[in-house]
């Protein structure tokens, strides 16, 4: 199940909706999307049936794909108790489904991603949305938002280096971007 | 799997330490210990490796018990984020195992807990794990203590009328119990 050169499965997890992006890397490095939706689970069943199925389109999920990593958006400390616990449920059930497949797993806040996907840790939802959307080649913003936050989470662990070489390939917009980039880097690295 | 006659299995949920107890009802209504313990994970593990371990131990406990319910510690809302969201990592795949298996969910703060098993829901943790002891017919406190925790869970969940009738057909110390349950019910029916 496990593939060292598979591509990327980002996961916005949530007990409601569980986000989920597959990118991987097309020859010559641009970047590629290979799946993307958001997993359900009904409001009106009792929670342990619902964790039972998110689990089980996790396992499939995983299954399909064949990732070499998972990228797990990192709760924030700022949330409140019931949230983190809720998102908690969720995460873990995306982990050891990860863990049970032998898949490293990455976790990445989103100011990290909103970094790697705009240059700007303070961009707002549309701009990374709209970003992801260009570097994915996506005639337009990936729906709904779960679903775009985690293409921004496996874009994210793909990394700013492969962004420049995404860009490079495409030609397109590689100027803007490749500026863009850039400045985040150099934020990171003053961090 | 699921036996609607079945014991019914405490879980104290933590990925570290995660405290289990299935309590039953023996012949006349006494309640008989099945089992108890703490599953561990390798704190120097990765994480979803750890969940995936955690996880396949719950899946293989609720196979060997066959319980009728699960009874799960409630996270306060007052403990911190990180705490929520660990405490909700170990929870969620125990209620995923249970949702799988068909096995009911109940939950039960550690204050209910307390008011259940000693009649007191200010009791401090010793006294909580003494009556657990007597009324399991143990020689001495569960350890280690998520254990006992757990098998207070179970005790709670068969809950006071199940006590009184433990203790009529054991004979010993019913009438501080009955005094004690009887004080409880009536705080709990006040509230």
């Amino acid at each position: 199940m496990f593939d060292a050169a598979g591509p990327v499965v980002g996961i916005d997890p949530g007990v409601s909706r569980c986000g989920y992006g597959a990118v991987a890397r097309g020859p010559g490095g641009a970047l590629v999307t290979r799946a993307f939706g958001v997993i359900r689970t009904e409001p009106a069943d009792e929670l342990p049936a619902r964790l039972a199925v998110l689990e089980r389109e996790l396992d499939d999920l995983v299954r399909d794909v064949g990732p070499c990593a998972l990228a797990v958006e990192r709760v924030l400390f700022q949330v409140n108790t019931r949230t983190a616990m809720s998102v908690g449920q969720a995460s873990g059930l995306a982990l050891a489904v990860a863990g049970r497949a032998g898949v490293p797993v990455f976790h990445y806040s989103p100011n990290e991603v909103k970094l790697a996907v705009t240059g700007d840790g303070t961009a707002d939802k549309a701009q990374v949305q709209t970003m992801v959307a260009r570097l994915l080649s996506l005639d337009r913003a990936p729906r709904p938002a779960d679903a775009a936050d985690a293409l921004g989470l496996a874009v994210c662990h793909l990394g700013s280096a492969g962004l420049h070489r995404a860009l490079a390939a495409d030609g397109s917009a590689a100027d803007g971007l490749t500026r863009a980039v850039g400045a985040a880097l150099a934020k990171e690295a003053g961090r």
